[in-house]
């Protein structure tokens, strides 16, 4: 992914962060210590951004400038923290219609999938930290400049936002080939988030036991394998049906 | 595209064609002429494959074996004549589910529509012999081997086709912005072919203005851009959802 652009030293980063600015990736040199490295840690900890160890040279390949051994790539994309995303959409009177997007390596499916987000009023994506295309040019190509207009929640632990998005009455489904029920008999009038597993493996099994209903997009025949973001449209479609 | 073999000579490609052999292409060696060389045309206008010609060198690129001035690449998959198709569908006490797609050029899109046509039970598809991505290998990947699967009609004349669907009953839909009657106010049980254009431009007006009914696919909001392949999907799930 090309950064848009470089945030250089410490106190820099720390002020980015705070800010709200969207953080690719933060690069520190081997063994480098002190107190704002540890505030930078913690922030970054807590908002899911990705922490690389590199060698000195590899911070001096982006700049020569004094970098205080740190150095983030930021991102294209702002990204939200799921909780205040939540508190925005409620705070708008909008029923949450989430989703969550684990392992799609294929930035065209990202694309596709965020426009049909936004076509039918889906307000939030959650993706993980890692194992995910890159939210980049691409990708935003793709999407048509949905990405742009979707809250974006890049988180360390789907798990976590899953556990997030219970407590604030947000139900989970995931759809699973062998279910009973069939996606048009879901609820989908309440707060919901469904969630979309990568191209070839679908979603991990630990995703899957937390979701609170499991459905299957009915078919015609016995093939049964539509494109990800396919699916993922479909389901979105029925559930913006139900709404308008 | 990599063609799977060239087919090289006059006769050995007469019968080639009238075993119904799909063909991608004929290649004629400029100012060739006799009396095979007219055969061969007629059944390349009658059944839509494209026809180039080319300096002898460029034949001899292809094979150093005394090609008559004639030579063709062989396709990956089995096309069939439209009427031959319907009669078919019908044959099997079906109702015609079919797609037809017109300047479509991202081959993953073909491969994703191809998987949505066969997962809702759709039994023919309608491309153009020009303008529109190759159905090479990369489409029947992307496609999970949907393209197998369907009938494929491969066609000179998108209009004459439209005009074949009405002879033979089975109503066109196409999909506007404007259109007043949303997606699933149609009729969507009798025998339809949805005609879907190319991502950037749509649908060719000629081939709108054919079209028995036009449509729009519900918006939750004023971003009304689904991927091409994701509005197909929706449209086809809507169809098979009837049907079930």
């Amino acid at each position: 992914m090309k950064p848009s652009s470089i945030i250089i030293g410490r106190q820099p980063l720390i002020e980015a962060i705070q800010s709200g600015r969207g953080i690719d990736k933060i690069l520190f040199q081997r063994n480098v210590s002190g107190e704002s490295i540890g505030e930078i840690r913690k922030l970054a900890e807590k908002l899911g951004i990705p922490i690389q160890q590199v060698p000195q040279e590899k911070l001096y390949s982006f700049t020569r400038a004094n970098h205080q051994g740190v150095l983030a790539l930021a991102s294209l994309f702002q990204y939200i923290d799921l909780q205040q995303a939540i508190d925005h959409v409620v705070s708008l009177g909008q029923v949450p219609l989430f989703i969550l997007l684990e392992g799609i390596t294929d930035v065209r499916n990202i694309g596709a999938i965020a426009r049909s987000a936004v076509c039918c009023g889906a307000q939030v994506m959650i993706i993980p930290d890692k194992g995910i295309a890159a939210l980049n040019e691409e990708a935003l190509k793709s999407s048509a400049g949905a990405l742009e207009k979707i809250h974006i929640c890049r988180v360390s632990s789907l798990l976590k936002a899953v556990d997030t998005l219970h407590l604030n009455g947000i139900k989970v489904y995931a759809s699973e080939r062998e279910a009973d029920k069939k996606l048009f008999e879901l609820n989908l009038k309440d707060p919901f988030c469904v969630m979309m597993g990568s191209e070839d493996k679908g979603l991990q099994p630990h995703l899957r036991k937390a979701a609170d209903e499991l459905f299957t997009i009915p078919m015609a025949g016995s093939f049964d394998s539509f494109n990800v973001s396919v699916a993922a449209g479909i389901i979105l479609y029925e559930a913006m049906k139900g709404r308008i």
